[in-house]
C-alpha cells in the first residue's frame, strides 16, 4: 500500500505538534487503538492506545521537546525521519519509522537510538 | 536479541566500504544468504544473496558512492542510519534500517526514501 507522501508528512508534523503542545488528543488521533510502540527497539513494545498514551503523558510531564532534523523520508505505508529529543541538560538524536493502516493511522512506531546517541 | 553496538556500526561502516570499493565480497559477507532488501520501501524486495548481489553490482557499475551522515543509531539487533546516495549530477538522502540476525549478518534491510528526498 503506498500513502500519499504529504500524508505521512503531515502525521509526523502532527506528532512534533503533539509534543509542543503536551496534547495526548493528538497522540490519539494519530496512533491505531491497536497500534505498538517500540522505544528503543529491542525493549518490550507499548501495546494498545491506553499504554500509548500513557508512555507519552510520561514524556510530555518531563517536558520533552521534538526538534525535526532534516526531511523525513517518506516510502510506501511508511516514513521514516531524524529528530532531536530536547530535556533541559539532554540532547538524544533517534530515528523513528511509523508504519501506517489503511486509514492513515499508526499502526507500529519504532524508535532507533542507544547511548551513543545521547548528550 | 541485543547485539553490541560496536558490530551493529561496523556493518554500516563495511557496506559504506562496498560502495567505494565496488567489493561485491563485502556485500556477500555482511547479508545473510535469505536476506531481503527493499530498497524503497513499498518496493517488490530483492530475495536471496544472489539477488542482493546482482541489485549492488548495477549500482556499482553506475559509480553509487554514499557518504554517511551523523552517527548510526543502534537498537536491540537493528541499527538506523542517515546517508546520501552520491552519483554525478545526483544526491538522494536516505534513511536505511539493517536488521541483523543471530549470526551478525543483515537478515533485512529497508531503505526510506521518496522524490521529496532527492536533489
Amino acid at each position: 500500500m503506498h500513502m500519499e507522501n504529504t500524508s505521512l508528512q503531515k502525521v509526523v508534523a502532527r506528532y512534533i505538534e503533539a509534543f509542543e503542545k503536551e496534547d495526548l488528543g493528538i497522540i490519539e488521533d494519530i496512533y491505531a487503538f491497536d497500534a505498538s510502540v517500540e522505544d528503543p527497539v529491542g525493549s518490550d513494545p507499548h501495546h494498545g492506545l491506553a499504554a500509548i498514551k500513557a508512555f507519552y503523558k510520561k514524556a510530555f510531564e518531563m517536558g520533552v521537546k521534538l526538534q525535526l532534523e532534516g526531511q523525513p523520508r517518506c516510502a510506501g505505508n511508511s516514513v521514516a525521519f531524524c529528530f532531536h529529543v530536547l530535556m533541559p541538560g539532554i540532547k538524544i538524536s533517534p530515528i523513528d519509522v511509523f508504519e501506517l493502516n489503511d486509514a492513515g493511522k499508526i499502526q507500529r512506531m519504532r524508535a532507533y537510538w542507544g547511548p551513543e546517541n545521547m548528550g
